[in-house]
């Protein structure tokens, strides 16, 4: 399988942190997308993902997929031995819930932040910006950050007791976050310590 | 099972559709949030769920699930046999990838409309509003019924050739688009007929 992405942008690491932890990584060949460039907006790249944005996992007949829940599902159930996305219907839930809460709170309210209330990936990349929503957005990447670090006061991992790929999510978010100023308040020391846990796993 | 939700809402529909195709409407007990009045932001619906949002799973020892995704993911795998969420890892990856399409390009576009271009639910409940932010997702919505108008001139259902979770997101998004005064485009004639189609499902 081939990976479309672009260097440490945090959606392609969710991808690249799901490989490793199925121990895929050597299956994949990475291709670079040069995003600052506007390479994600040709023709080329749109028949790929007409969202255009990186990631893209492409199979070997063609079919391409996009949207990193998407990528990590079919990652995750390749081996029939599904790890990050939850054995029963009940982690089914708990981490498509988590998942989707890691996006909503904190990876795409610190994209929104970026994207519209600094001067993000340049003008030319950057033709819609409005500042008031990056502004709130900031806002809610710190609750987002309260958010989890209340949910890791009684639990292991941000879904439970087990790794999972809203653990991922949550990675990535905090990482862009670092890139964007936007640091962890001191006292969410849960989600510190858990940070330091998760993020040995890719030392 | 128990699920809150509010009649007439756009992300109920779609747990209310999730449970007919499974066969489980007779399962659930539906719990009426008066979200117009503000009810999902009592401190006894927050421990529900922190978001605030309709609608939510709870099952018979308290753990609660919120987000239609995942909820669908739960009420998909309880019988073990998954057919709105994909049941091959290929399948897994399209759907959830056209999931997420479904609400970013749609029923998250209109709702970003209605809630910040709109009077919404009202001053007591809209107190924070952007309207470019909104007008610009209006705009967006129309591109999704064009996006998704062109993913169905070659397949009968938006993931593919099975219906699936992605098509009842796309049902739901049509439906709250309805409400706004957001038309489909007459060119979108596969989309039109595709929902004539699949909302017969439903009659």
């Amino acid at each position: 399988m081939r990976i479309y992405e672009f260097d440490g942008f945090p959606n392609p690491a969710r991808v690249r942190m799901a490989l490793a932890e199925k121990g895929l990584t050597d299956k994949a060949e990475f291709i670079s997308v040069n995003v600052p460039e506007g390479e994600h907006r040709t023709a080329e790249f749109l028949a790929k993902n007409p969202s255009g944005a990186v990631p893209v996992l492409e199979l070997e007949d063609g079919l391409t997929i996009s949207e990193c829940t998407a990528i990590t599902e079919y990652i995750d159930h390749i081996d029939g031995d599904p790890k990050l996305t939850g054995a029963t219907p009940r982690t089914r839930g708990q981490i498509h819930m988590i998942q989707r809460r890691a996006e909503a709170k904190l990876l795409d309210a610190v994209a929104d932040y970026f994207h519209h209330a600094t001067p993000g990936l340049g003008p030319n990349i950057e033709t819609h910006q409005n500042a008031e929503w990056g502004e709130r957005h900031k806002m809610q990447a710190y609750e987002g950050m309260r958010y989890f670090d209340g949910v890791l006061a009684n639990q292991d991992y941000v879904a439970g007791e087990d790794y999972s790929m809203a653990d991922i999510t949550t990675l990535a978010g905090l990482a862009f976050a670092d890139f964007t100023g936007i640091a962890i308040p001191p006292e969410c020391t849960n989600l510190t310590k858990w940070r330091a846990r998760a993020s040995a796993r890719y030392s």
